[in-house]
């Protein structure tokens, strides 16, 4: 069957464009797809980095005859003028200020398996990223008022909520890919029953709903049947040893420290009713320590080694060095992002459904307006449209809605610049809260101490 | 390419399935797709009737080889019990009911060119049809609690509402076809574009906002490019001559009744910037009567005629008998109904996005929560979800809110039996207010007196 | 007793200063009061005027021995900074603009009785009067951002949400004297029962809900007991002849031109069950011309005479004039006005309770947040507090609630500069919707060609 | 100056009638003002306890002359019918039934100073009490519609929410002297500005906002001033050191329990801004056990000693059973109850301000409507009106939205007997959030088992 190739050649900007992580699976897909003429313009503060990354993208295209170009944009707004879509996946600070977000925090008592979501860490890094996404939003208004924007960014939930707060007519949405690991275990599910490989993830229709790395399925259709239940019954039988589809490689590094056991998963599920549809490290630090981070051992996932992520960064550059210089471009493969799919949609290709971030405009019933929630959104000529998702169980929305309007508020407090308000919200985090008031208001202080080269002035920072 | 079917048999109910006209429509399309096996149950208190769709049912399926079979159910209760879908097409009332609704108005000075929606005529046709549709919600609500409910009945928002308050749980929706005809427009605007017949009305995505009848939309999209604008230039140019993709035909009594020349359509395009998409007959009774209903034939549409409807429904009965009684079937054709693609969806077929009826749980913005609106919705294996809309111009959201407004206070004065209520939310409705408070009461007691068969004790009836 | 005086004196700023009207009645009332020490700055473009009052106030308050002090600001901001109190009484346009909100409207039919709420006279006063407005919130936020400030400008609800619009943290609210009106007849009921004048319309506690001018009474309490099913009663039994308290002087021409038989209020009450309480002229404008407006003479209220209005002006004016020359003073009486109480409250005296103006915050439970409605409100130590005032008949709230929802999208369109929906919101209006779409146009490109000295050429204007 | 007397004599309902405290409160109350004339219908389970209230009572009224009748009501429904007032006040379970409340929670490790309102007492102390009070306001539905009901039972919040659940139109408040704390600090710090005993604490207007016993305070005006900043500096100078206006007697064994050095108070006060106004106790129990629970004797506050409760209850039947039998009566002295004022206001009396506890209609932004909040209302002719209150600071809402969403998940569970959503609402207290999902549910168990007796068997108990 011939694919359906959109006719006329769209323009991506990409601010973040030297990425070695997002750009490099986006040319990939692009590659691979071979179905959406692009120009791609890259725009990175590290312009080296931008480079390479255009000299690999040329290669890729070359390589698989797609017609898509890639350019270095010399300005936020030269690379914004006109374009229809705008890609935004950048670092808010360097792995040095996350290593502060998680060791610090350490010191007092606090575990963090991710650090870049909520808890501590999140916190602090939102608070120097919101001020870059807001800022970012306002060059969007200015000069490519209407373009699709995609927020890689996290924590994606404050991050896409300062986009808004920015811009409110802005057309963004918030792209995170935890939930395929849900579907990934029910394709399995489905497969086992019918006794073959026969469904993919992709063949796994999921209700989402939720906020970003703390999002939850109630319905997982394959073929029109609905296997919630069977996973249900799953996560019950599985839930004390754990289940992984293959063992985890031990030479694999990057495996032992990201991968899991689903125990995390099939926990909640056991406890709520509901699928919890993300890596178990992320799903962990929206409860009290108590729950997971405290026995992570047990439950099989580790905490974020700063350390391992230095080196997998300078692997990765070196790699990239290497593809500039000449090497072998690895093969072209479809990642397992949607973001290729997404556009063609908005571009007049095939309509899409996948889960993203949004504002609440009713999608979530019983979280409030405004505040930014993962559910599916249609993707198509008329735009991205969150589909209605329904509401979560009383005990879990409670925890939910907790975190999304402390996000909503610090988004507030940050882009007002009202800083009195930002250690209550601090506090109030469930992984601060335990600590009690002083430890939490010295802790905050040298948080916001060591992260100050980034931070304005008017929030306790340099800048 | 093969069809897709939907492998297992799924239970119709069919209330009002001696119906002439939805009856005979849901059941052609049946045998027209021949990929959704299904017992239909067909209920009816005119059994006779119910017995003639059962058999003209089974030809049809015959005929074309399709895994339908059709029974008469003798009770709600019988046809309801483990039915996967409910259809409900009722009449509330017959066409004399409907004559008193017309011409008690047309006495007071008020012209109705359809009388079932809104305006004196929709407003007493909702009073006697909310209570049958609450009963039929507590009967679905106590024999198929989980089924999907199509209501096909009208007033559509009212009785949809209705159903909703009776069981707020049910998984309903309120089904018409009118935004089908803008959908035609665009489909003509894009193949002159092109020059050849290219594009069906099925390939135009509109989105839809509103309430149904009087629903608008602010985006048409053929093959990724927005026809909106294209429209509006389109309506400002044919405003005063009108226009038809093809002429009446003057020996066709039912086209000289019931089509338009889109006068009001293009008239509401070029005063709201925005395109209405219904008839222009519908559209003309939610103004007052100053814009178009008092010169309905400068604008080239004519108002209901209740003789006709007589003619035509004895016409379509005595045929319906011709084919129960061995007279050659009519040739297999899909209608534009969206009925068969949404159960097919909903039972695990393709995904199918149409313009539905449902409760605002924010869909459409600037509208309250609770009114029934029009909006797109998804079906699919994960149910029907409404799918974001957006919001009105301001001063087409007042008019639209207020009639919206006043449906819901409706629904909820005649279930909790708040005679008092009626009055003063009858005389808010634009075509009854001008004629004054005195004349409103007396024509309100007339009209209820006239129904009083049909109307509870409670409300000033006889039952 | 002894009266209790507030100790400080407190600082007035007041905005219109110049004023015949309501400037006289504030000096008269603080002459009176006695209690409340206070420097008054009037402000006013017409500096001959304010001195004028600067003068006579001084006079008052020497008369009386009341430490108030009066001087005349040279700018706003010299009036503002440092006020405790900001009183904003303004004209938006003169007398002559006034008369073009009336005739142009009259030339299409339309009657109105008033012209300055609602209706197209009242929609183009607040057209220009919104700007004003806005401009002195935003004086008060840089000036004074902390002084209480009283509106008395109409149209009281869109020029009060001016002010919110423009300063969301301003301490307004908006003052009218309508509903005492209301509070007169049923203290008249009350003696009437005891047989004796036992009973002032101060002793008259109603439970005020609404909007300005368009108010409504569901409790109206005299020493404990609630005679609105007494009020209703004689509503009844008066709704044909009317009646007043005192017989109209025919000899008094303001009397004839302003004074009514309570027709059109004893009218509501019994259509609606509930009290309308403000003058008969005002509540005719918010209803379809064929309720009261049509048959104004038999209803017993006139129309706004335009040229009454110039010859009073005048008098009013030449008796400022002979008092500043030295002429007899009047004698110093309490008016029926409730600001002097208002201040004194906010100042630390006796809590006060009265119906004012102030943006929807739940009070009027069924009417959208943000809105401006009339209820209750306490002012005291603790600031201006609106209390729970209930909710409307639903028929009803459905008129009030257009009308609210109305102007608040006026202030928006206004403020915003969104030209294009000034139409669509008149033509909404149900004084205007009869006259159709057409008519509706031209009249409104007339009045805004009248009044467009005054407007900004953003909205059609010349400014 | 002569006392206002209200003219006819009120019928007051009191459920719970035996009661040894409140009883006894509000007959001393009647007692001492004297001017309100009333039947007190006293009903209660145990009928001994209730006679010897009455006749305490009568010996009372006899004593102060005061014109107040006691009656012993043989069932529910005739202590209602046709009441104007109805109080309640019952225990909702035994000191056993509390002590299990305590005692199973330390097991776990967690601290209760009060354990009546929120963490895991508060909890299954209102799961046994909501079926109570539902019960009761459905009693009130059919034979007291329209009585002003006065709730005094505690958890204050969840009980005030399950009336009006079960009664939605129930003229009903929460009551509670909490508030009374702050006040009288406030007077004090007055008085010693002006250097004397000037001011009680009647004289201090506070603005309240919260939920009860977490109630806060952001204005205190005494005399027009302002003492919240006053206040604010007070705390920060006593913070560590606390302080009393007067040293707890160590001979008196229930100051040495009760009564606290408002360092919470002033504690809280640093931290948010706000002055925060109940009891220590009270306000430690909302915060995680890290804040002040861990150190209550730091804090200067103690735990609920169950033993206490049961010599002084002893002490009180004594007493009570002595006067019964003849012993002299106390004093009758005004207490700090607020009851006898409110039921004058009603009954037409002059207007009364008291803080009180409904189902949140605005009057506290930023909280979600129908939560019950505590803030002022104004009692009057015109019957309960809660006054709006403002916003509290944004960390602080968090916590306190948390717990009042809850509460309000938690009556709803209750009533529609959804058992599974009890334990997750239970986890998601900050006080048992700590210990970990799997000690909350055996904690949970236990408790429930323990209170069984009087727990429906729908939500595990054996009623």
């Amino acid at each position: 069957m011939k694919k359906q190739t959109v006719s006329s050649t769209v323009t991506i900007a990409y601010i973040g464009g030297g990425s070695l992580n997002w750009a490099a699976r986006l040319m990939g897909d692009l590659a691979y797809d071979r179905t959406l003429p692009a120009e791609v313009r890259l725009y990175d503060l590290d312009t080296v980095a931008a480079r390479r990354n255009a000299k690999i993208g040329s290669l890729l295209s070359e390589a698989s005859d797609a017609a898509v170009t890639y350019t270095v944009a010399d300005s936020l707004q030269a690379a914004l003028t006109d374009a229809d879509f705008v890609v935004i996946s950048i670092l808010p600070g360097s792995l040095d200020d996350m290593d502060a977000d998680i060791r610090i925090p350490e010191r007092y008592g606090i575990a963090q398996s991710v650090g870049d979501t909520v808890g501590p860490g999140g916190f602090v890094r939102a608070m120097r990223a919101i001020p870059m996404l807001a800022e970012i939003g306002e060059e969007i208004r200015a000069h490519a008022p209407k373009a699709y924007v995609c927020n890689l960014t996290n924590p994606m939930s404050a991050l896409t909520g300062a986009l808004y707060a920015a811009f409110p007519d802005i057309r963004a949405w918030g792209e995170c890919h935890e939930v395929t690991k849900l579907r990934h275990i029910v394709a399995w599910l489905a497969n086992r029953r019918v006794g073959g490989i026969v469904h993919s993830f992709r063949d796994v229709e999921v209700n989402v709903l939720g906020i970003n790395h703390f999002t939850f399925v109630d319905k997982a259709v394959v073929g029109g049947v609905n296997y919630l239940p069977a996973y249900l019954d799953f996560a019950r039988e599985k839930r004390e040893e754990g289940w992984r589809a293959a063992p985890i490689d031990p030479a694999n590094e990057f495996q032992r420290h990201f991968e899991d056991h689903n125990k995390v998963k099939f926990d909640l599920a056991c406890r709520f009713g509901i699928a919890a549809a993300a890596g178990d490290r992320h799903l962990a630090e929206f409860l009290p320590q108590s729950w997971y981070l405290d026995r992570h051992e047990a439950f099989g996932f580790g905490l974020t080694p700063v350390d391992f992520r230095r080196r997998e960064q300078a692997e990765k550059r070196r790699r990239a060095k290497a593809m500039e210089a000449g090497d072998a471009l690895p093969p072209v493969v479809q990642s397992e992002e949607a973001l290729v799919g997404q556009f063609k949609a908005l571009a007049g290709g095939p309509a899409h459904v996948s889960n993203v971030n949004l504002p609440n405009r009713g999608q979530v019933e019983g979280m409030p307006l405004g505040v930014v929630v993962e559910t599916n959104a249609r993707f198509s000529g008329l735009g991205v449209q969150p589909l209605f998702a329904g509401r979560l169980p009383a005990g879990l929305e409670m925890v939910v809605r907790q975190h999304a309007e402390r996000q909503t508020a610090l988004v507030a407090a940050v882009l007002e610049k009202r800083r009195n308000d930002l250690l209550p919200l601090f506090l109030s985090d469930p992984l601060v809260s335990p600590i009690g008031p002083d430890n939490a208001r010295d802790m905050f202080g040298e948080m916001v101490e060591a992260t100050g080269h980034l931070l304005p002035r008017a929030l306790g920072g340099k800048l």
